[in-house]
C-alpha cells in the first residue's frame, strides 16, 4: 500500500495530525503569548514565504517581498494587540540569485520595521534551489490588552479595519493586466500597491489602547491574511459563536464591482486573502469608538450570535440590508488551503 | 554587464553587505539578547535546514531531521547561557511528501524538546518544491550569565566540551560505508549516533551557572555547529584575541585515527562541523572547575593571548605538547561556507 502523502490529506488534515505535538495553551492564535516578569508578556508568531507560492518575479519585486514578508507577522502581532520589537530572517537562495534581490529583499523588510516599529535581530543564510524566506517576530502586550481570537461573545460588534479584496485585485492586475484594460491606472496602481506593499494594522492597536481601561474580559481579533471568510470562521470556530453578516457593509474595493461585476468582488472580498487588515468582534460601545477613531475604512459587518448548535457546520449567515439578496450560509470551502486534496 | 550573483561573493560576502540592515547591538553572537523587565533577558536564534543540504534521505530519518534542527535552535541557546523556553515551527514540504514523514518530523523535534526542555509554540506550514524546516527558539537567561562570543580576554583558558568531528565522522559511515569496513560497528554506531542525535550541551551551561557568582565581566561561549576551528576564529575576531591551541588536547573521537590516519582525524575534529559543542573561554580556575563537572570529555585546549597585530590574519597558532609536529598558524579557510565562491 502507497504511503498516505500529505496532499491526500491537505493543510487542515495535517495541522490536525501534528496538533498534538504543540503545547495546546500556546497554539490556536495569530501568534503565541509567552509569559514574562511585570505586566506585558511576549508575543510571538512566524510566517514562511516560498517562491513561487507566496511571491513571483511577475508580481512582487525583491523590495515588496521584503516588505510583505515583515508586514505579514506584524500583522500577526496586531492582531495579538502587540507592539512589534524585533524579528529574526531565515533566508534560503540558490547560488545564481543576484546580490542585488537580497539587498532590495533587507531593504524592503527594513523599510517596512523603519515605518510600524521592530529590528532585525539576525538570523541564518543558506544555499537552496527555491527561493524561501521565514521571518519570527517578537512583539510585547500589555496582559489587559492582549486580544485573542477565542473571545468573541455573543452580542459582540463585528468590525472589519479597511478595504478588503484589494490584494487580490493587484494580483490580478499583474497577472492578467488585459482584463484589466478599461480600468483608470490609478485605481489599478491602489489595488497594486495593496498586494505589494500591505500595511499591517498596528494604528488600530494604538486606537483600541486607550479603550481598554473600559474592558472586563478580553476582546477577540484576528487578521485577515487567509482572507475575510476565513477569519470569520476561525473566530467562530474557536470562540463557539455564531455570526450574522452584511454583504451591504462589507468593504468592497471601490470601483472593483463596476469593472469586474458583483460576484468577483463579492468572491474576492472575502475569499481574496493577504489584505493584512484586522476583523475584531468587540462590544458595540467600543466597536463604535474605534470606528470614530480609524475612519471611513473601518466598518462595522455584522453581530456575533449564540451558538446555533443545528448550524454548527454553517455557522455564519450571509445577509443583506439593502433586501436584494437572500440570506444564505458564508461558504469556508473556498478559503486558501496549502496541499490543497 | 552580468549582476552580480550570490556565488559570486560568498555567504560571507553577502552577510557583509546584510550586516547594515540589523540591529548591531542584536547580531554576531548565537543569538540576540532582547532586553526584559526583571533580571533575565530573552535569547532568541534561527536556524533553516534544507533538504539536500543540511539533510538527506541517505542520512537523516524524519525523525533524526527533527531532533537535530531542534538540536541546533537549543545549542544557540546553550551558547548564550540561556535555558529553553519554547519553539516556533516554520515547515515547507511538496504534495507529495508522506505524512509519517511529517509525522516523525515532530516526533524528533517533541522528543530532543522533551529531554532538553521547551515546547512548540505554534508555526506556519506551506508547500515548497523543497523540504525546508526553520526553527525559531526563544530562552530565558539571567543577566549576570549570559556568555558572549566577545568576551574573551588574554589569559583565559580554552575549554571544549565533548568530542569534536564525530558528527563528520558518522556522516561518512552513512554515505561511505565501504571505507568504514574495518570499524567495529559499535563504534559506527556511536559516531552515526553523534551525527543523527547530537546533544546540545545544556548540561554544560547548568554546570557553569553556580560558578557565575565568582564573576566580574561576562565570560565567552560559543558553540561548535559551524565547526571546532570556525568556533575559534569567530571568537578570535569577535574578542580581538590571538590564541594558542594545542593539537594534542583537541577531543578527536576515540579510534578515528586508527582507522582513517591522523590528518583526516585532525581535519575532522578541526572542520567536520555539526558536533553542536560549546567552546568557551573562562577564567583558568573557572575551567577547571568546569571540565572536572563535565568529567572526562571536557578539556582545556589552549589559552587565549593578547591580539598580535603582526598575525591578525592568523590569528591562532596551532601547537603540540606532544612535540612532534611544528607550531601552524590553524587554517580558517576550510570551515564551511554557503554559496562558497
Amino acid at each position: 500500500m502507497e504511503p498516505e502523502r500529505i496532499d491526500q490529506i491537505g493543510e487542515w488534515g495535517l495541522l490536525a495530525r501534528l496538533r498534538g505535538f504543540c503545547a495546546a495553551e500556546l497554539i490556536g492564535d495569530d501568534g503565541a503569548l509567552l509569559p514574562a516578569a511585570g505586566d506585558r508578556d511576549w508575543a510571538v508568531t512566524t510566517d514562511l514565504l516560498v517562491d513561487g507560492v507566496h511571491f513571483s518575479d511577475r508580481t512582487t519585486p525583491a523590495r515588496s517581498v521584503g516588505w510583505r514578508a515583515v508586514a505579514a507577522n506584524l500583522s500577526d502581532l496586531a492582531a495579538m494587540g502587540a507592539d512589534p520589537v524585533a524579528i529574526t530572517v531565515a533566508l534560503a537562495l540558490p547560488g545564481d540569485t543576484s546580490v542585488a534581490w537580497a539587498v532590495d529583499l533587507y531593504e524592503g523588510m527594513a523599510a517596512c520595521l523603519g515605518r510600524y516599529g521592530g529590528a532585525i535581530a539576525g538570523g541564518d543564510l543558506c544555499r537552496s534551489p527555491v527561493k524561501t524566506v521565514s521571518i519570527t517576530a517578537l512583539g510585547r502586550v500589555s496582559r489587559d490588552r492582549a486580544l485573542r481570537r477565542n473571545a468573541a461573545q455573543p452580542g459582540d460588534a463585528i468590525v472589519v479595519t479597511g478595504i478588503h479584496g484589494a490584494s487580490r485585485a493587484g494580483l490580478a492586475v499583474l497577472l492578467e493586466p488585459e482584463r484589466f484594460a478599461t480600468v483608470p491606472t490609478a485605481l489599478q496602481n491602489s489595488w497594486i500597491e495593496a498586494h505589494q506593499y500591505p500595511r499591517p494594522r498596528l494604528d488600530a492597536i494604538a486606537a483600541i489602547a486607550p479603550l481598554t481601561a473600559q474592558r472586563d474580559r478580553p476582546w477577540c481579533a484576528m487578521d485577515s491574511s487567509d482572507g475575510l471568510a476565513d477569519a470569520l470562521w476561525q473566530i467562530s470556530r474557536e470562540s463557539r459563536v455564531s455570526m450574522v453578516i452584511d454583504r451591504a457593509a462589507l468593504p468592497m474595493p471601490p470601483g472593483l464591482a463596476d469593472h469586474l461585476g458583483e460576484d468577483i468582488a463579492l468572491d474576492w472580498t472575502l475569499y481574496g486573502g493577504e489584505d493584512f487588515e484586522l476583523v475584531l468582534a468587540l462590544p458595540p460601545a467600543i466597536a463604535d469608538a474605534l470606528i470614530s477613531q480609524l475612519g471611513p475604512t473601518a466598518a462595522r459587518i455584522g453581530t456575533v450570535l449564540e451558538r446555533d448548535n443545528e448550524r454548527r457546520d454553517r455557522p455564519i449567515t450571509l445577509t443583506d440590508s439593502t433586501g436584494r439578496h437572500r440570506d444564505r450560509p458564508l461558504s469556508g470551502k473556498a478559503t486558501f488551503q496549502h496541499f490543497a486534496p
